[in-house]
């Protein structure tokens, strides 16, 4: 039995990551592939105990190194509780950011170097890589306005990052798209949602059986 | 103004390990000491929180990479909130357990290299290693006699964890020593309390100002 394909979909606040992610997952299953729709942090059950960790408290609860270690934590359970399982029985899997989350979240906007956080994934998971991930791009103040629709004053701690975080996130999934072509795709998620979905589509074509 | 002390008890379960740390305490603040007793995991806000992690469900809940990852982030927590910050203003920290505990559980009995479990402390706590790591040692059977007698019923994983495990604690803390004696010494702690307490102060005594 071929391993399941293995799909993150990334990007900043507002950019309609978790839309995306059940529309590929329906668009695989009319495909015949069964689909597991996952989510970064959490998605096990251990790993969403570390993600109440890192949502609740003051937004400075915790260092960046600090912080680090507990998504490599969440990161290795969700990987060998879910992710590895389903791959191995050819299930496809989608998930709600993954590993560039950590390199551009905790890595370039909380300034710890990559090859130390790609370390941390490389102790706790292995060093799995999506087979594609895909960064749904909009322009920052479209992102804002549509997480602040979203979440009102519930907004987490993530959704209350300031401007530069998410600008240099913004540049940081541009870079990892630069430097790893193959696997990191941009996507203009701009446009409307059926557009959008068109796109990512078309973006992992290639690895359907 | 002088730096603080820094001073870990360790051992298996069962060697005394929690009456000691208080008893140091107690003969540091005679010798004129501010003095703060701590212990791992936990000893800070979000270390404690981390350590209901650890310390709830099945025995088998975490891989030993993700426990790994998980007492490293309660570390760099506990290190960068509680425990730099007072030996800064010259306070004494007596924590029960450190660093050497990852070592012997998560490394030498949950079989991850100690270079790795160093690069985690490296990583999260910037490598920080007590001033002086005392070694309570007792028989085994004398350690699961003591720590049976004092948690009954409510053992929890850590006290469960079997026979074997704590022979290959006991082993790792020897070795430990062995390698690195100016921090780490062996206390005989089979005798009466006030027999050990006497050997863990005569065990500091270099280091007093």
């Amino acid at each position: 039995m071929a391993r399941g394909g293995f799909v993150s979909i990334e990007g900043g606040e507002g950019a309609g990551k978790s839309t995306q992610v059940r529309r590929l997952a329906e668009a695989l299953r009319a495909h015949g592939l069964d689909v597991v729709v996952t989510r970064e942090p959490g998605g096990s059950e251990g790993g969403e105990a570390i993600r109440e960790l890192l949502m609740q408290g003051e937004v400075q609860r915790w260092s960046s190194h600090t912080e680090a270690l507990l998504f490599a934590a969440a990161r290795a359970d969700h990987v060998e509780k879910v992710i590895q399982p389903a791959l191995g029985i050819g299930t496809w899997v989608v998930s709600d950011r993954f590993v560039d989350s950590s390199r551009a979240y905790q890595g370039v906007a909380g300034g710890i170097d990559d090859a130390a956080v790609l370390a941390l994934h490389g102790f706790g998971s292995r060093g799995l890589l999506p087979d594609r991930t895909l960064v749904l791009e909009v322009p920052p103040e479209i992102g804002a306005e549509r997480a602040a629709a979203r979440d009102g004053a519930a907004a987490d701690r993530f959704a209350a990052r300031e401007r530069a975080v998410q600008d240099d996130v913004a540049a940081a999934f541009r870079r990892f798209a630069a430097h790893d072509p193959d696997r990191v795709r941009l996507i203009d998620a701009s446009g409307d949602v059926d557009a959008v979905s068109a796109a990512v589509r078309e973006a992992i074509a290639d690895l359907l059986p």
